[in-house]
C-alpha cells in the first residue's frame, strides 16, 4: 500500500488545530473546562434503565432500516406537537446521530460543485462535509435581513443549512428570517435544512422550528444534547418524501440502523418532561453573560449552551494563553468562521466551574 | 425543492429488487425464513448485562473517536492471539458495524473512476459501495488462481476486498490465495482488505485471517455476527498507520464514536466463548449440506452461516416460487454475482426450520 491511496477529498480534511489543543490540554490538573459540546449533566436515569431493559428484553438484532415503528410514531408525534410540522411516521427517519443524518444528507445531494449555503458562524461538521464533497461554500452572516439574499450566488445551489439555537453562537433563527431562505429554496429548487438539535434550550421562548413555516423543509433532531445521551447515537429527520427516502436507501449501506436498545429509550426520552435541566441552563446563560457584560463584545446567547464571545488579539493564541495561565479551555471560533478573534464558551459546566471561568476570562482580556 | 435536488450517485443505487422480495414475504403466516443475515440465538447474556451495566453506570457521553482504550487494548490483544497480526491499541480504530467501516474506507480512498477488486460471489455492500462512489468493480471468481491475477486491469486499483469466510458462499479463502492478493497489492500500491465479520463461523479450521501473511492488510472485525449483536453496531479495524488515521479523521465527521455503552460490551464480547454456538451452527451447516448434497450444485460451505446454491431457471423467478409455494424465503444470488441462476440460504434458523426448509428446496429443485 501507498500513501497514495488517499482519495483527493483527504486533502480537503484539517483537524490538526483540535488537535494541537487537545494537546496543550492533555497536561492540566483541574482545568476549567468551557469547551465541551455535551450537557454536563448525565442522562435521566428513566431513558438509561429503558435502555437497559431493551438490552435484557433482547433488543439487540437490526431493526428496520427507518427505525423501529414505536419511535417513528412518537417523533412524528413530537414533530408535530412540539414543532408544529405536518408529519407522520413514514416521513421520519431515525439514524445514528445528527452527524449521520448529515452525511447521508451530503451524499444523497451534492455532486463536486454544488453550492451549499450556510449561516454564519457555522456548526464546524457543516463546514467540514461542504469541504469534503467538494461543494462550493458560501456564508450568510445570522443576522442577515431578507433582502441580502438577493447578492449570494444561486448557481447549483443544493442546500441551505442552519442550526437553531445556533451552534456556536446560541442564535435562534427569527420567522421573517426563516422565511426568507423558504424563498430562496423555493426559487432555486435547493432544499432547506434547519437542524434543532439544541432546540429544546430556548431559554426565552423564542424557537420556531423551520418546518412550521415551510413544510418543505428536512428537520434534524438529535437525542444526543437534549437527554444528555451523547455516546449513545440516536437522531431523527423528517422531510418532504424523496430526501427521506434518498436517505433511507443511503442508510441500508452505510449506517444500517440506529443502535436497536437505544432506540427504545428514544421512546421514554420523548416522554420525558426536561424543564428542571433548561431552568438550570437559563440560569448558567443569565450567569456567564451577567459576568462578561462590558468585559467583551458577544453574540447575544439565546439558546443551545454557547456564547461566542470576541477576544483581543488572534484566537488560536488567546486559547494557548488560557490553557498555559488560567488552565481554561475554550474552542477558537475560527472553525466556525472565517473571522480569527472569536472563542466558544460551553457554559454547559457546573456552576463554580463557570465562576473560575468567568474570572479567568475577566484577567485574560484585560 | 425539486427532484433534481439529487445528487448524480442517486441514480447508481437500486434496491428495488430486495424490496420486492419484502413485499411478496409480507403476507407470510409461518414463513420458512432462510434468508436471514444474522444468527438466530440470542446475545449471550454476559454480553447484554456489560452494555446494560455501562449505562445504569452512566456511559451514555461520547467516547473517543477511535473508541475506549479497553476494548481498542482487548481488540488489539484479540488481533495478535487470534488472527496473528502484529497490531497495538493505536492501530485499532473502533466504528459502528463493519458497513460503517466500509464506508470509512470507500471514502478514504476512492475517488471516481478509481478500480476495486472484488473476489466474487461478492457482499452485496461492496458493491453498492463501488457503484455509488463510482469506481469501476473488476469481480475475480473465488476459485482463483494465482496465475488468474496476470489477466485482471490494474491501472486506478485502489482496493482488494474479500469476506473470508465468504458472504454468501462460506468459502474461507487459501494461504496462497492471500499470498497472491497481497503480491497484487504490493504490484500496484492497492490496499488489501479483509472482512473478517465472519471469522468465528469456521467450521473446519481452515480460516487465515490475511494480516498474519501480508501485514499490511486492513482487517475488519465485526461483533454483530459473532456475538449475535447485529443492532448494536460495534465493529473494529486494524491496518495500516496511514489508512487508520484517515478513517479516524473522517469517523470524526460521520459517525463521531460507536455507542459508548456498546463499546464495553465489547470488551466483555471477546472473553466470551462461543464454542457451543459455533458447534451448533457445524451440525446446521452439516445438516443443511447433507440434505441438498444430489439435490442441486452448490459451492463448499466452509465458513459463515450461508449455502450458495444453483437454481433451476432464473433467481428471482425461484424466490417466488418459493414464496408462493412453500412460504420459504432465500435471498436471489444476483446481488453478490453477476449470474442470475444462484440463491443465497442461510442456516442460521431452528433445525425445525431447516429440516422444513430442506424438504420445500427439494420439491422446488425437481
Amino acid at each position: 500500500m501507498k500513501d497514495a491511496i488517499l482519495s483527493s477529498r483527504m486533502n480537503h480534511i484539517d483537524t490538526s488545530l483540535i488537535r494541537k489543543m487537545f494537546d496543550l490540554a492533555g497536561d492540566l490538573k483541574n482545568p476549567i473546562n468551557l469547551s465541551i459540546g455535551q450537557p454536563h449533566f448525565p442522562a435521566p436515569r428513566n431513558i438509561v434503565d429503558a435502555a437497559a431493559k431493551a438490552l435484557t428484553e433482547g433488543r439487540t438484532a437490526y431493526t428496520q432500516t427507518q427505525g423501529i415503528p414505536q419511535l417513528r410514531e412518537a417523533m412524528a408525534a413530537h414533530f408535530r406537537e412540539k414543532n408544529g410540522i405536518a408529519t407522520q411516521a413514514d416521513r421520519v427517519l431515525i439514524s445514528s446521530g445528527v452527524s449521520s443524518l448529515l452525511q447521508l444528507l451530503f451524499m444523497a445531494t451534492i455532486d463536486p460543485g454544488d453550492r451549499v449555503l450556510l449561516v454564519s458562524p457555522a456548526f464546524l461538521i457543516y463546514r467540514g462535509l461542504v469541504s469534503f464533497f467538494r461543494a462550493e461554500e458560501t456564508l450568510l452572516p445570522q443576522t442577515f435581513a431578507a433582502d441580502d439574499l438577493k447578492k449570494i450566488p444561486k448557481d447549483r445551489l443544493k442546500l441551505i443549512i442552519y442550526s437553531s439555537p445556533s451552534n456556536p453562537t446560541g442564535y435562534i433563527m427569527k420567522a421573517e428570517q426563516i422565511k426568507a431562505l423558504a424563498d430562496l429554496a423555493e426559487e432555486t429548487g435547493a432544499l432547506l435544512v434547519s437542524d434543532e438539535i439544541y432546540a429544546l434550550f430556548d431559554y426565552d421562548k423564542k424557537f420556531i422550528s423551520a418546518g412550521s413555516i415551510y413544510p418543505e423543509t428536512l428537520t434534524l433532531f438529535g437525542f444526543s444534547k437534549s437527554y444528555s445521551m451523547t455516546g449513545l447515537r440516536l437522531s431523527a429527520a423528517t422531510g418532504p418524501q424523496t430526501i427521506m427516502k434518498a436517505m433511507t436507501t443511503l442508510q441500508q449501506y452505510t449506517v444500517v440502523c440506529a443502535p436497536s436498545a437505544v432506540q427504545w429509550a428514544g421512546v421514554e426520552a420523548l416522554k420525558t418532561d426536561m424543564t428542571p435541566y433548561v431552568d438550570d441552563y437559563r440560569k448558567k446563560r443569565d450567569l456567564i453573560r451577567a459576568g462578561l457584560q462590558g468585559v467583551t463584545e458577544f453574540y447575544e446567547p439565546e439558546g443551545a449552551f454557547y456564547l461566542f464571545a470576541k477576544v483581543p488579539g488572534e484566537d488560536m493564541a488567546f486559547c494557548e494563553r488560557a490553557i498555559k495561565e488560567k488552565e481554561l479551555l475554550v474552542v477558537p471560533g475560527r472553525i466556525f468562521t472565517n473571522e480569527t478573534n472569536w472563542i466558544r464558551i460551553s457554559y454547559a459546566a457546573e456552576e463554580s466551574v463557570l465562576h473560575r471561568g468567568i474570572d479567568a476570562l475577566k484577567e485574560l482580556m484585560k
